[in-house]
């Protein structure tokens, strides 16, 4: 993969497409499936991450631990990923350290939000207090000013709505974190519908793109964000409900059955597995120390 | 958690259960479903952590990967950790420092297999080479003089069967592996019934405790197999494998639909994904920075 | 090593000799010298560690970093390490991570210090803003509640004098982080002779053993500090400044004599370094696959 | 830094200089150092890195610890890494790993050996057994396959005259190796002159750059290893043999003195480490949060 080569991907899917759809992802796997569905990015996701190590959500998790995993998706796919990146991992210094350290490695976009460190998930308590707009902006202008290409990513995402504060403070931030070089600003909200999101398109137009996370109000449809100029919707965390609610069922059947037997044409065969593992493309090495690395059989 | 007290927890169970039923993981999540669900171990699966990395299970991750994965899976549980090892990850010398490091870092077992570095996943192609019984067995009792305490446990892996060797080299090979200091033996099949292994138990009475793999031959009951005398069954990868299959399942409804309403019913809701980051148990800490750890509203 | 042995270790040195006398490192090998030398225990610096990376000493290291260098050095010493933690990596909810997995990886002390995250390094700027007695005797408490065992040393560092608040305000600071439950206090100082240090032992007395790090007041003598109740003197970066010395000045010979031939003389042999990584030890494992690890032999 | 830079700075200094002078590092600060005193590249040494964890250096360490301490070389320099690999880590899949790894991050070179894995350290023993020529050309194929840019450098190193094998083997393998697609061949050699290295470049001519170690013959000087047609030499470990002189000595003085008054002239003073950190550097980026992040101040 050539240096920002994922940056302008993610940069080419903004300028071509009505909009950009991605999902979040925790580890390779997951992020396989993503791009094997056909999405543009897999988004990776600060909650997803903090369930697969159970702990919580509220910065608990190291940016080596954030890298890492965001390291392990990249390599895992070709399509780019976006890093949810919390508060930036403390001030100004760490965010400088952020931004040389994802670009360094390959990642697309990095996605930064104006609470302060250490955060609690926003679907967590009420009230939050939010970083002063000056300061969080400073922690933007740092973050730009520390990347070495032209092509990286920086996403601003004001938690405005999460903390109560409206769409004038909601503009406010967003205007106030483009100016400061933001390339794009993700407007967080946990209400039941998209109606402040919206609010805050209608005064927004088109300065910079803008990006979604329906969780909340899940009922709205791509097109209908679309419609209000929104670039980027980001489906965060559903793909990994899925698998909680299917290994609960599958761990229940063995549990209460004493045998797995009923579940083998409810569950992937392992040769989608070994394909996640990407063995075909491994399997056309040379061989090597006698050891035949062949296409798999396709049965189990 | 007190020094060697998983590898105790594993030992009592071994005596005090007619079976011990033990699930694959590779993450915190996995591993606290697994034990939410009522089993007594977690297998830290060499396949499964090769999938959640998408890279091939053929020794390409290191033993570095391996024993955080394993870390990360202990800490998130109170339920004992099985290391699947592969081979041991090279020769004696990293036998050694292999047993030194998960001792120290509280993991309660591992498993090391009698195929030689680097391995191929055991579904993978025909009659793979087998490392010669003198070296493994050499394996065994290096890794067994460089543990510090008395209960770390070391389980051998024959591969006999999956080399098609017959009951009479895997027996040859288990007794040689109990005489070096196995702890239990894992005697792995890939046949679609469990004739094989019913075969080896006949003649092996109760040496040593036997561990059983049923993933080809799944039909079998855990009632069935304690009968035969096996002490340990583990369903290595179904729980993975349910939730590949409900991930693609989602992860096609939010592309197909352009929304993630219709999944709302089938998913899990945020609150059990906080509870298993353990949002509850840390929600009891004392307040800190203005920012207050409540436990979590019962809604998502 | 047993659950807790390491941290037991360090009590009991605390309790029999008459000052125990540590030095700072930062990988296997700086530990190992440091206990070849006959030291009681290694200072997993702060600042090491940060030089040794290249980065600022200013919590741009992440948690992992700082746990991990911290297991290096324990593995590769029969002596305690005592982790360096600054603030503690942020709020309540991360002392109490850190203290659990210090713990459970077996490191016998950690020292936080009552500055806000992020923290600079204590000599660099001036009055630098303390964290309140209140949160940070909180963050004691949360640290204190979270181990598992009885014997894990959390020691309690005040910047009082680094911020130039006097002696009245480190004790009254010092009290509280005792009364909240720390194990130790160190008073730290960067000024030019220790007497602020003693001023503030004339007032303690002896409710809970003082640490000191005479870095700018390098003039004093273990025999001095004894006699004025202190009763742990860490040399936090002196091996390493000596080292840098002479790195700078062998890498200058070679550049400019364009040979390492002067140099021979001046450098440990080989034989030293196979000694530091205990080639020894591990060539008397058994051989393995047509390998023999035999002892090294004697010349370089 | 752009991708492929690195890989094409060193092809470049390889363009351009009579020879390429490399010193061995293991961590930042020596990579630092390396740099700070006008080398051109960093040989991210397998033997002190050994020496770094105290293990020995025997395959015992990881590809992802071998990688992480490339990284952090890399990140702290603006020279090229070039990275010691010892045998690839395994076979053919292992190198295919290590090589796209390796080149994502942003590391210039890797150089392999044509030992079995796991090897042993070359000054160790006599007569170990050399992997076959066929199968280490196929490693070396396999990993020029599997690299994306056009610049990433892969050195084959050949051990014959470690091995006692003798010139003609050494060409022999040489020639296969370039014929594979190596980009360099590094000659290793134990003798206490460059004589057999010599003799191997009279054959060699130049049909590809050659590299040597003169660790046992030390006495050797740059210019006549550049009138001998060798391109680049690595003082592989001779700065950190001096800093372990120099830690024995200072440690040796604060245990018998009792005090660290005597090192002060003799040891760097803190400001030279703070310029190791980088200090400066970041004392440029804006305030924040409060905490203002000045250039040092000049005294310790």
């Amino acid at each position: 993969m050539i240096f920002g080569a994922k940056s302008r991907m993610l940069r080419e899917a903004l300028a071509s497409r009505d909009i950009v759809r991605v999902v979040g992802g925790h580890d390779g796997m997951s992020a396989k499936l993503v791009e094997s569905n056909g999405f543009d990015a897999v988004w990776a996701s600060s909650f997803e991450l903090s369930t697969s190590h159970a702990v919580p959500d509220a910065s608990v998790l190291t940016m080596s631990e954030y890298l890492q995993a965001a390291q392990t998706m990249n390599d895992a796919v070709r399509i780019p990923i976006i890093a949810d990146c919390d508060t930036g991992f403390g001030n100004n210094l760490h965010v400088a350290h952020m931004v040389r350290r994802y670009e360094s490695y390959g990642i697309a976009a990095v996605c930064i939000e104006d609470k302060k460190f250490p955060k609690l998930n926003s679907f967590i308590g009420d009230g939050q207090e939010l970083e002063t707009l000056e300061v969080f902006a400073d922690k933007i202008a740092t973050g730009k000013a520390s990347q070495r290409g032209t092509d990286f990513v920086l996403i601003a995402r004001t938690e405005a709505f999460i903390s109560g504060l409206g769409v004038a403070e909601a503009l406010r931030r967003a205007h106030a974190y483009v100016d400061a070089g933001a390339d794009a600003i993700l407007v967080h909200s946990k209400a039941r519908t998209p109606d402040e999101v919206f609010a805050f398109m209608d005064a927004w137009g088109d300065r910079a793109p803008v990006v979604v996370v329906p969780t909340s109000y899940a009922g709205v449809t791509a097109a209908e964000l679309a419609r209000a100029g929104i670039r980027i919707v980001i489906y965060a965390n559903q793909a990994m409900r899925a698998s909680v609610r299917a290994m609960n069922a599958a761990l229940a059947e063995i549990r209460d059955s004493r045998s797995a037997a009923g579940l083998e044409d409810h569950i992937a065969p392992m040769r989608e597995l070994f394909a996640i593992q990407g063995m075909e493309a491994w399997g056309r090495l040379p061989e090597s120390n006698g050891q035949v690395v062949r296409p798999i059989p396709g049965s189990a």
